[in-house]
């Protein structure tokens, strides 16, 4: 008799050994934590954080696990709930593209901050993550769409599968205890599509770190749970989601790898709009293009760009977001559509305001998603076409290693300087040659208050 | 325009004063503070609570709240965890009948701990107490029964709104900052009823008090969430239920009071078998019976005793619980039928097993649920009847004071003294004269080591 999922996947980790994972999966590894690592020190001043902070630093145990990007030391618990959260904040991290799903959040933020807890090496590190996200994606794969649909934010239900699996073969759990896991890990799933637009999205993530890390400390003292959390008539796949493919958790376990598929956004807006900026950037470079020289931009668009982005005339940094408009002109006036770029002051730029005024989109229904077509008419009468086939972060033309480290350069420089970033993104890459893998945190934090 | 849900909840949180309360409600406040207070001190040495301390203490924050009925303090987060899991661990706690909730633990489980670190007045303390109860059973009122029917283990999560609330009003929230903890709880609402059986059952009841304490906290701090949490497409009443009905939350709102609805169970088992016990035990005291008097106990009953607690050989203490053969047994031989009665040494015991197999049940489908007919034949050839209308605990029947006392007198014995046992019930009936209520915390931690 087959084991049902639940056991099938605690099987699957407890008997996993690091020398089956492929160096592709890796290496995809070593790029997802980068791009993590990059995405949560740029948000360690936020708003966001900075409240959750305030709020939960009185009931922090000892200080066992960085914050990162900051200075302030927390309890392992929290850190992963921290973590996850600024992780998130931005919203510019990693996407597994069949669910959606923001996979390394979760994983990484409760497998880091257990690593600064209890020793764990680079190559332990690794592998725990790949397990992670596998866990994680599987499930996701599992539920969606009709999971997503009826308004579960998958990253934090799924996710905090991820962060127990990973946590739990770190912590040598039997298979039993990764049963038991997976399960109180079940009984955690939460977080709303409602809160989109709030605090709370990127809490989910931190959550469902801080869930699954717990999940597994509990079950490593032989906490328990119930047999099959995840396919009982009661359990997670029946209870939050109206249809569900349970093979899709099972069949090829151990074979492929979720995380091959992941992806990375090199700018920090819906990925809709990337084509178009992509685009932009590629004349500017191209042409040295300023502002001033440009009569007008004219794009055509796959329908979502303007369902989603049509905003005309946004009035803060997050409404900038939903602008196609405000977008190419800021990849015209600063050469990059990063988090600077979604500013309040960014949008209300006089500069930029009079180009997005010149930026006009249409449909054309025979573009795909991840294509555009930008056509710069120039004051001097020239015109400059560029069709772009698939964006920059697609899986097709995914980001390379270069682009993932410029991206991090951008994201960490509001927390370390030059030498330190530079620091921090060798020790992603040689990651599996670290006797310590807590090293990534400790880099993280700024040289002096 | 009428406020929704969300806000009307928040405003009425935050307008609410003190002297709004009928007595009648602030005693069944205190009657079920009592309650709650020996469900939790009662399981303070249950290997649930053991392994949920060795997990968690390495990440507990400043020690400033009780584990009830231990030495151990914990930060406030944990210790709301850990209370609110021991209060439900021997399901022997509370139910608002109309939907099962079991209203105290996740509310009283919050509110204890936060008195503790920073101090409410009794008085406060009860107001705060009966406001949490309010805001989680209107949100239970308006989602049962299709949420809980399709598996959500309403306690868990309707359970976290009313520990936000409750903390909420206590930290002086504002409306906005109050509607915002609704919204950090709604999107942690979880817990799945696959669990029932295993340690993450009572876990729930914790995790709803620890979870709606930090909504608060977050609050506080102006975390931010959704404006509808509650009735918005994506939000908890339409995410987690198939049918919903909104106006429970707000038709009459400060005008009924739910926790006077409250029902509290004398027997630590299933409800269905109370008025089986309920009979035996009236025998039993009227005619001083002894298991060897007896040849044979008859029942009618309500079909659902069958259904449920049919098992006429039970193995364990657990399935002593869902035997009702072993429960009236217990009720003869011990006259009682306490957690004590449902040990795996009892379910054992010769005499025990003796008699309940000269226990006979027949279904007789005119009775109601809260009624059964006990016959016992003994063996000098009398016949002894006794008619159960509505058994103890019933709305018709409630337990008494003294009732709850008892109680909470052989449940609190396993951690304290006659006179610590004695100054606890007296610290609860006079709660609202007391300058600190974390002297219920106080008084529950054992004389010495």
């Amino acid at each position: 008799m087959q084991p049902g999922p639940t056991l099938a996947l605690a099987r699957f980790v407890a008997r996993s050994k690091g020398s089956e994972l492929p160096e592709r999966v890796r290496h995809e590894a070593r790029r997802a934590l980068l791009n993590w690592l990059g995405c949560a020190i740029g948000a360690s001043r936020h708003e966001t954080l900075e409240r959750a902070i305030a709020a939960l630093q009185p009931f922090s145990g000892p200080p066992q696990a960085t914050v990162l990007g900051r200075h302030e030391r927390f309890d392992a618990l929290h850190a992963a709930l921290l973590n996850g959260t600024s992780s998130h904040t931005f919203d510019f991290d990693d996407t597994h593209l069949r669910t959606i799903i923001h996979p390394t959040g979760p994983v990484a933020s409760a497998l880091l901050a257990l690593a600064e807890h209890r020793p764990v090496t680079g190559e332990a590190f690794i592998h725990a993550f790949v397990l992670g996200t596998e866990v994680e994606c599987r499930i996701g794969n599992a539920v969606y769409p009709s999971h997503y649909d009826v308004g579960w934010h998958i990253t934090g239900t799924a996710g905090v599968f991820g962060a127990a699996a990973a946590a739990g073969w770190v912590l040598g759990l039997t298979e039993q205890q990764l049963a038991w896991a997976l399960g109180i890990a079940a009984t955690q799933a939460s977080g709303l599509r409602e809160m989109f637009g709030s605090m709370c999205k990127p809490l989910h993530v931190g959550l469902a770190a801080r869930n699954g890390l717990a999940a597994a400390l509990l079950a490593r003292a032989d906490f328990t749970s119930s047999a099959q959390p995840i396919e009982g008539r009661r359990g997670f796949a029946h209870v939050l989601a109206a249809e569900r493919d349970l093979s899709c958790i099972t069949v090829g376990l151990g074979e492929s790898w979720e995380l091959e598929t992941n992806s990375y956004k090199p700018f920090a807006c819906g990925v809709v709009v990337h084509p178009a900026i992509d685009g932009c950037l590629q004349l500017r470079a191209q042409h040295r293009l300023t502002a001033e020289a440009i009569e007008a931009i004219e794009l055509s668009v796959h329908p979502l760009v303007l369902e989603l982005t049509g905003k005309q005339a946004p009035t803060s940094g997050l409404e900038g977001k939903f602008s196609v408009y405000h977008s190419c002109a800021v990849a015209i006036v600063d050469g990059a559509a990063g988090p600077g770029q979604y500013s309040d002051a960014r949008v209300a730029d006089p500069t930029i305001v009079a180009l997005r005024e010149r930026v006009r989109a249409e449909i054309d229904p025979a573009l795909a998603e991840d294509a555009a077509q930008v056509s710069i008419r120039l004051k001097d009468g020239r015109t400059l076409d560029c069709t772009v086939g698939h964006a920059l972060g697609s899986r097709e033309r995914p980001m390379s290693d270069r682009d993932l480290e410029a991206k991090f350069l951008e994201l960490a420089a509001v927390a370390l300087d030059r030498a330190a970033v530079e620091a921090l993104i060798a020790a992603c890459w040689k990651l599996e040659k670290s006797a310590d893998a807590a090293e990534l945190a400790h880099l993280s934090v700024p040289a002096s208050r």
